[in-house]
């Protein structure tokens, strides 16, 4: 018998149980012995739900154990999941999250414990839910000198913008009705600013090239300042707007990563995902592109990310996967040296060279932000946004 | 140094051979140490190619290497393949290959050796080329019950359904076009009849069940006797023909699996999937629906495949994947007893119930194959498809 343990019994904790109640006989199966939950660490009174005898409240109970193999954190943030998750590896437990906020910024830490204490950190949950990508990035795609990475990695903002360009809706009211479906939190701030998919763009970035790169060291550019006729003009001339992570390697080995909405041409796979679904294209210089679709969150969808984690830790218990980066990748300066086709629009003649898509919406590059900045704020431009090309 | 040989150097062979080359740096640096191509195994001369120093046209040099750890076998076929797959596993070394002939037929026989001499038997590039699909499949989603999995998988044919549709060619014309451009072979029966597509639904039944389905055991349709009316009548009433191969396990536990070309509705994530590319819709009860997509055939992206599973095998050298299926799975007379939507196509009256597509042509269902074949029948109707919903 092999036994985990969930610290945090919120939505994904809960699922991770979930799970296990659905699935244990096939789970068991596969591993060739059944899975128990021993312990779930919360700080809420669990004492009236089915897991009265699992529920415990002290962390050394799991950290003492030295019958339990695996600690799933899903606590989230990066203050008590931390110092759990770094006490865990010391104690020996393979250590299994969903926490994207924990990885892309202690991840490398947390990495060199697991590697000193020979024992698994996993979070292929932490990117694109329920979607298997980090797995297929960094064991399928090994043979490959990966280039490029770019994504839809926020459900959240993914829906708001299905529901303005399908329902003419304003961000606001777009918003709202995420809201009121559950899709957003109270406090959208980490979705809707791009800092969730800023985090989850750093971690494949980091495993893609094993450097490491910090959320607060790249661009970050939300929705919360589109406007709906910037997304209309887009749909009109083929294009649908999608907030983007994305990363990719320069020739010269420096690497670029940034967060911004984009016009995507309606013909690239990664456009017709609506909703609440994410996708993410990884290109590689022997594959070519492939593309990894599914929900991108969800009590379920990413509980069965992290019991696949959890049963792969099981499976290698005496074997470490060989994860890791290092400290800092080589980044360009951005601003200046990353050319970019940009969408402008506002009321001027249109500029020499560009592409026109309406009547005071043009396509013009490639310039580095800066020139297009430049640009827009000499012609008085009322939007300016990236093109996927 | 890890050793490993190259077995059949046609395309998939010099692909692997190719993948080494512009990417030994990285593999080295993944791998934690250079890996070799020690032999390469054909009946060619390749005296004058870059690769005349490891050229052997002795097997057996190859099983006698107690230095020698891993075989690419990228023969083809299940005659000699299956005979020197055989050997290399029995004399200790791990096999990695391309062949779905050879896993669909006499993998279980092939895995049952590995696991006899712990070592692995590895296809990753047997179903989608270079797209990663069934280490997601296996290890990934290891957590869900799988209950569907549908996909376009066999390039040649989507590439040629893509010039029916988009540029109005008859089946005899795109095909034409096809082999000019290298996407089908002299004889394309394989491809157009559906056994590829066949021998591939089988392998990824086989690895989500664990109970072996035979292609000889399913029903396979091809495209050579589409109709370029019912490609047309689609487009216009929003859905795309798509040959798929289907795989089910029902509630009760037995399952069916078929290749069939259907009408696949518009906004279903596999139907803007055009050319070559490839697209594997896998459902799992706590997942939902992912996709993955990329290319399904080609020497890189295949190679690249191959090289994760070379990779793979190498840093599990002292310990098997536990991979296999028993024999034969409960498969339900599908004839008979799986209701699916169809399309018909004739001269005749709308059938009650039906929905109408245009004129003379209607969804009806579900209906068994059965029961729907006796409709067209009775109604003499010039076309007959499954609709995937």
């Amino acid at each position: 018998m092999a036994n985990f343990a969930i610290m945090g019994f919120g939505t994904v904790g809960s699922g991770v149980a979930e799970v296990l109640r659905m699935n244990g006989e096939s789970i068991a199966q596969k591993l060739g012995e059944p899975l128990n939950l021993k312990y779930i660490l919360d700080v809420r009174d669990l004492s009236a739900t089915p897991y009265a005898k699992q529920a415990v409240k002290d962390f050394a109970v799991l950290e003492n154990d030295p019958e339990l193999d695996v600690v799933v954190e899903s606590i989230g943030g990066a203050k008590v999941a931390l110092e759990f998750t770094r006490r865990a590896l010391l104690a020996g437990k393979h250590v299994v999250t969903s926490n994207k906020e924990l990885v892309a910024t202690h991840g490398r830490e947390l990495l060199a414990i697991a590697k000193e204490k020979n024992v698994n950190y996993l979070f292929e949950a932490s990117v694109g839910g329920g979607i298997p990508v980090l797995r297929p990035l960094f064991q399928c795609l090994a043979g490959n000198q990966i280039q490029e990475i770019v994504g839809i990695l926020n459900g959240t903002t993914n829906y708001i913008l299905t529901r303005m360009v399908k329902g003419g809706v304003t961000f606001a009211e777009a918003l709202k009705e995420a809201q009121s479906k559950g899709y957003a939190e109270a406090n959208p701030a980490a979705d809707v600013e791009g800092l969730d998919a800023g985090r989850k763009i750093c971690i494949l970035s980091d495993l893609a090239w094993g450097r490491e790169v910090r959320p607060e060291a790249i661009s970050i550019q939300g929705i919360s300042h589109l406007d709906l006729r910037d997304v209309d003009i887009a749909s009109r001339a083929g294009y649908r707007v999608k907030l983007l992570g994305r990363a990719l390697r320069l020739e010269d080995g420096r690497q670029a990563a940034y967060v911004a909405p984009h016009l995507v041409p309606a013909d690239c796979p990664i456009a017709p995902v609506d909703d609440v679904f994410n996708a993410i294209m990884i290109r590689g210089n022997a594959v070519g592109d492939v593309m990894f679709y599914g929900r991108g969150a969800g009590d379920l969808p990413t509980a069965s990310a992290v019991m696949g984690d959890v049963l792969d830790a099981l499976t290698h218990r005496n074997r470490r996967r060989d994860l890791g980066w290092s400290e800092s990748a080589p980044l360009i300066d951005q601003e200046r040296e990353l050319p970019l086709y940009w969408y402008l629009r506002g009321d001027f003649a249109q500029p020499e060279g560009s592409e026109k898509l309406a009547e005071g919406a043009y396509i013009v590059g490639p310039l580095s932000a800066q020139a297009a900045k430049e640009l827009a704020e000499q012609v008085k431009a009322a939007a300016l946004m990236p093109v996927l090309r």
